[in-house]
Formats: structure tokens, sequence, C-alpha cells
């Protein structure tokens, strides 16, 4: 396969296909230093297909690491008036939103206080995304960059172009057409959110070692795949790759415990072993065998953070799943398998106003973490009391 | 000398010395993605003696080069609202700024239309950024980061180690006590400043090859030299290195020819052969062997962009002079050799708020280019029309 143009088909594949940047928008590309080779690529492309002007927003986790060990407490989850602006610009322009993902350096915030790292995170700001995405008011896609530090973190030692081939697969730029494979993956996924939405599932549930869980969702819960629509009515993917189905479930209801199945990077640290039980609804009780202080520090920032925002349904037939590989990276590993998140739900998610306002989790965290599994068992249990399989196997069990 | 502490050093006397940040002050890191090794020891450094906040603003030339190449006409010039708000606190909290220049990809605009590329800079953000000068509102410096693509420029192979021999000669970070050598270095431009305002000049004349040019000065214009203070009395640096003692003139009265005798970089384009004829203050004729396109497009952005605003006396005692290198870059070779910018005039150098009103040039630009060399004679002509030599032989000649 030629790869000397990778980073353009790819880019191409973000504007158009993923974000869907719309002739005269204002879009945002967001990424770390490290990935500027595709970020500039995105740029080029943005402009190409019309954007009225391209923000390049690069961060820089040294940058973040020196706040953390040097900068004043108070400065860890402040919002500057300056980002906060460019969201109001993105919202009132109805603009899009381009985020390259990939850690650069999985070690670089080793040895810090787990609590100031789980801190370390523009609070106000992240509200105010959480409730742009809520309300649909961005075109966005989340895509990720292969860098050496990611590579040797999946494969133990910086190779890079295998991670691109996990990349490429995963995001169907290893078909000879991707912008058609996406339309057929897209249908696919949205025939399986209808199947569920038909069934009117009152709760789930997840059973397997280490997992007992029910999760309650609301009468008007209803599940989304594949494609979402903005207010604008611009059709995009929010994630590349994405391969599950998913709600927000009822914030008061939700029972049990729940072993993570995979790794999870969190603010640049690793969780590993991550275990939760819940009681009316609320984390009552946070384990890991790694930063364990990080997921206690995030679910400290507001109540809604020890709540569920989130359950997505992944099966067997995921493209990332099927590779085999531990990604270290939720935008991967959530679509290698499912998932849950606590902290902030879709309010997309949850038709009735009322329902919105008493069921759904609001905060300015929103977490996955991966709770999927062969020897997961998913059930849908009706109103009625009724156990039907979702998922066995790691099989999606509905037609 | 030991090279591994390099950075920290340079970030030192950046953030100490250049900006002398202040405890709880908001500081701004200006950086290209390549500069990233120097940018991260600065924002350390920033934060390490007591910066509250540390905006790091990384900007890019292949997404400028991407705007220019593919985006709409009016995002060319355009100054995003985030962008003035950024700078709106940087004013009422009184903040700091690290501006790292050195061009990273010197070919980089090759090819595009020049009145594009001149024309491709936010000028209402530059506007306001030149009135922050102005007004004193903010202790910043600029400094400079080798580069690869930079040294190729400066000695035809990217011997960036060469570079920084260069660089640490001429910011005096071959020092053993840099930030004494400094303290000296200072005293002796003040001294300078002093001498040429004991003088009240009525204008100044510049005779040599291709040139024979005279500027006047307003009865209030004073002379400065080494530090600024802000208005919050923050005594700063505002270039590293410095070698210039300059005032602004009045615009009124300029008259003659003036030759560029070093190679200008401007807006990513390297301007050659600069010749600009004035008459009664204002340019009327551009000639150069290359980039004259860009420098037109820049004039045109403005009535004030046409008329001088700065002018700046270098001798032959400069470090940055005695390294015998043309580096393509205004930073070290205004500081080589004497310069005059055509564009915005500093507030605080005429000291007649009637005179600042009537003979300060206002603009969105500022450009520096080189007019001194040892065969340039630049004299003071009292208001009587008696000529005083100021330089002969590259030489300061008041005492």
């Amino acid at each position: 396969m030629d790869r000397s143009d990778r980073l353009e088909r790819y880019a191409e594949l973000a504007v158009r296909v993923g974000a869907n940047v719309g002739r005269g928008q204002l879009v945002e590309v967001r990424a770390n230093v490290e990935h500027a080779p595709l970020a500039r690529a995105i740029v080029r492309s943005a402009y190409q297909n019309g954007a009225r002007y391209v923000q390049l927003n690069y961060s820089d986790n040294h940058a973040r690491r020196a706040l953390i060990e040097f900068g004043p407490d108070e400065a860890l989850n402040w919002s500057s008036p300056w980002s906060l602006r460019f969201l109001h610009s993105l919202e009132s322009e109805g603009g899009a939103s381009i985020n390259i993902v990939g850690d650069p350096e999985p070690r670089i915030f080793a040895g810090l206080d787990g609590a100031k790292v789980g801190r370390a995170r523009p609070l106000h700001y992240h509200e105010v995304w959480g409730r742009l995405v809520g309300e649909k008011a961005v075109n966005w896609t989340i895509i990720a960059c292969p860098t050496p530090g990611w590579a040797s973190q999946v494969f133990g030692e910086p190779d890079v172009e295998r991670l691109w081939n996990a990349l490429e697969t995963s995001v169907r730029l290893d078909e000879p057409d991707p912008v058609a494979a996406w339309s057929d993956h897209i249908d696919h996924l949205v025939e399986r959110a209808r199947l569920l939405n038909e069934r009117r599932f009152d709760s789930l549930r997840y059973r397997g070692p280490g997992t007992n869980l029910s999760v309650g969702l609301l009468p008007s819960s209803t599940w989304h795949g594949g494609f979402s629509n903005s207010q604008a009515g611009r059709r995009h993917i929010a994630n590349m790759p994405t391969e599950e189905v998913f709600t927000s479930p009822d914030r008061r209801r939700a029972e049990g415990v729940v072993r993570s199945t995979r790794p999870l990077g969190l603010n640049g640290a690793l969780i590993r072993d991550l275990e939760l039980t819940l009681h009316d609804g609320r984390v009552v009780k946070v384990t890991a065998s790694s930063g364990e202080d990080v997921v206690r520090a995030q679910m400290a920032a507001d109540p809604g953070a020890q709540q569920l925002g989130e359950v997505a349904l992944v099966d067997a037939g995921s493209r990332v799943g099927q590779t085999g590989l531990v990604f270290f990276n939720t935008l991967f590993d959530e679509n290698a398998t499912s998932h849950i998140a606590y902290g902030h739900g879709f309010a997309f998610a949850v038709s009735s106003p009322t329902e919105r306002q008493a069921g759904l989790s609001q905060s300015a965290v929103h977490t996955d973490f991966m709770v999927g599994a062969p020897d997961i068992e998913v059930d849908g249990l009706t109103a009625e009391g009724e156990a039907v399989p979702i998922l066995r196997e790691g099989r999606f069990q509905l037609d």
C-alpha cells in the first residue's frame, strides 16, 4: 500500500466524513504539538473544503506538567476567558471541531501528585464544551495520530508504522473507498440502535468476572450510533473509529459492582484494574491497582462526576477489537469493547425534557471506561422484569 | 562549555531579566511549534518564578501557508475575537509576554502570491498589541530559538550548534554571570541614550552609498535604550539581544533615499536590496531585488505604514555585529547595525501629547530594516543647522 499520501487521505476523511466541514465554517483543530504533521494536513484540507477560518490550537503536555508541578493551585482547573470566548464563537457561528488525540508521552505525569493530575483540567471550559455537544451546536470529530511514545506503550517499542497500520484498519483507511466503507458501517450501527430503541429496555444488566451491575435507563433514553446531526443539520461522525451504540442512563439508578476490563489513560495517568461500586446511582467505592487517586480527584470535581452519564455497547465485530490490541487510548479501547462513562450525560440522548431534568447526569467530567469482554454478558431488562440477551460471547444478539 | 543546561539558563535569562516576570502575573509565551523545547523551558521557569498562569501560544507557518494558499481572502488579515480577548486580559491584568522568534522554514512561503503573503497578518490584533507596547501595558521580551532551517539560511548548512554559539555570544550567555553582564550592558546603552537626549537634535542625516536621507525628530522625541519600564514599574528588556538606542521621529519630515544594507525577513519572505524614496515623510517609491510585492502589500495596510515610526542607532561595538554574520532575522540584524522602521511609532518615545497627536505614526505595521554599515555616516542636525557626527566608521561619536 502506498503510504506517501497517508496524512492527506486521513485528513480528508476527518474533514469530509468525520467533522463534515461545511463551506464558510469556523473550524477548530485541536492537537498536541507532536501531532503537527497531521494537524497541518487537516488545516490544509479544511481550507480546501471551504473553511472560513481554521483555528489551530496546539496543546503541550510539558506545559501542563509545569503547571501541575510549579503553578499555583488555583490555576489547575482554571478556564481562561479567551478559551471560553473561542467556544462562544464556535457556538454562535455553529462551527466545526476536529480533535486529534494519541498520547505523545504516556509517562509524562509520572511522579506527580495524582490528585493534582486529576484536577488539572479547565473545568468551566469542559462544562461549556459538554453543553455544546449535548445541544449539538457543533459538528465535530475525534481522531488519533500515532506517535513513537504511544506506539511504545502499545507494542513495547516505538513501532509507529505498526500503530499506523492498526489505525488504518480501525478507521477503514485500508479500504479502496473509505468514504463508501464508512457509509455502510454507519448504516449498520444505525440499524443496531434502531433495534435497541424498539425494545425500550428499562435497564441493562452486566454480569461476568468481578462485575454484577444494573443500570437503569430513562423511558425516553434513546440509543444512538454511527452519525450525529448538528443543530444546523450537518451529519458528522463524532469518533473515528466508532463501533458503539450508546445512550445516557438514569443517573439515579445504578446498583452493583463493575470491573474495568482494560487499562484507561486519564489526564496522562494510566488507570489499571479500576473497580467501581455503585449504590442508588452514585459511585460509593473506587479501587484501582494504579491511578486510583486520579480517578478520585476527578470524581470530586462535582456531584455529577460520581454518577453514570453513558452506557455503550460494542460487539466482537468491531474492527478495533479485531486488532487484538490494547491501545491505552480511550478513542480506540472504547470502540474495541463495551464501555460506561461516569460524569456528563448527553442531552440529545434523552428526549423528554422532564426526564432530562430529573435523570440526566450533569458534570464537567465525562470519562469512559471499558467493561466489555467475551465473558461479560449484557442483558436488557424490560419493565416487566424479562431479561433479553443483548451481548453473549461478545456478539450482538438482537435482530 | 557545558551545554546540557543551555535551555534552562536561556529560559531563566528570558524570564528573569528579559520579561522580568513578577509573582502572580499572567504570562504569554509565543512560539512556533518548532521552538517547543525552549518554549517548555520558559513555561517551567515562568511558573517557578511565580506566574499565576502561562498561556503558551504556538503558531505554525504551515497553517499560515494553508490560509494564504486556500483560505478566503477576508481571512488573511482577520483578527479573531478570542485572540483580542487574550490581549484584553494581558492589558487589564498587566501581564508579561515572551515571544520566541527564529524562522523554522525560511522558504515556506516560496511560490505564493507576495501581495497575499504581505497581507496575511491579523491586522487589528497587531494594532492592539502596538498600542499595548506604546502604553507600556505589558512587560515583554523577544528572544530567538535556533532551528535547523534558520541555521541553513545563515550558514548554508543546518549547523544549529554554530547558530547557538553566535546566539550565546549575542545574548551574553557565554558570560560566567549573564545577569551581571546584562546589567553593565544596559547601563552603557542608557548612557548613550542620555547623550543623545542632551543634544536635542532636530533631525538625523544618513549619508553613504545609495543613501541620502534626512529624518525629522519631534521636539519631545526621547531616545531610549537598554531597558523599558512597564506602567506597573516592571523593568524589562524588550529585545534580547539589544544593542540599539532608538526614538520615534516626526512622521511628516523624512526626505531622500535610503538603501537597506542587509536582507530582511518579512512575513516569511526575504526582502533583498530594499530601497525607499521618501518625500514629506511618506514613502513614494519602493524597489527591491526580491520581495518588493510583500513590502508594497504591507505598506498598503494603512496610511501610517508608509511613514517612519522608529530610528535606531547601533555602533560597531555590538556583539551581534561582531559575529560578522547576516542572521536573516530582524531581532539580530537590527542589533548588528543601525535601522529604521516604517509603520507604528512608540507613544512612550514622544513625551508631548500634542506632538504625539500631530507627528507620531500610527499603524498596524512596524517593520524594521537595516541601514547601517561602516561607510554610512549618521549626523545629528541641530535646529540651527549645525551637523554633529553621531556615527563614523560605525563608531558612536558623542561623549
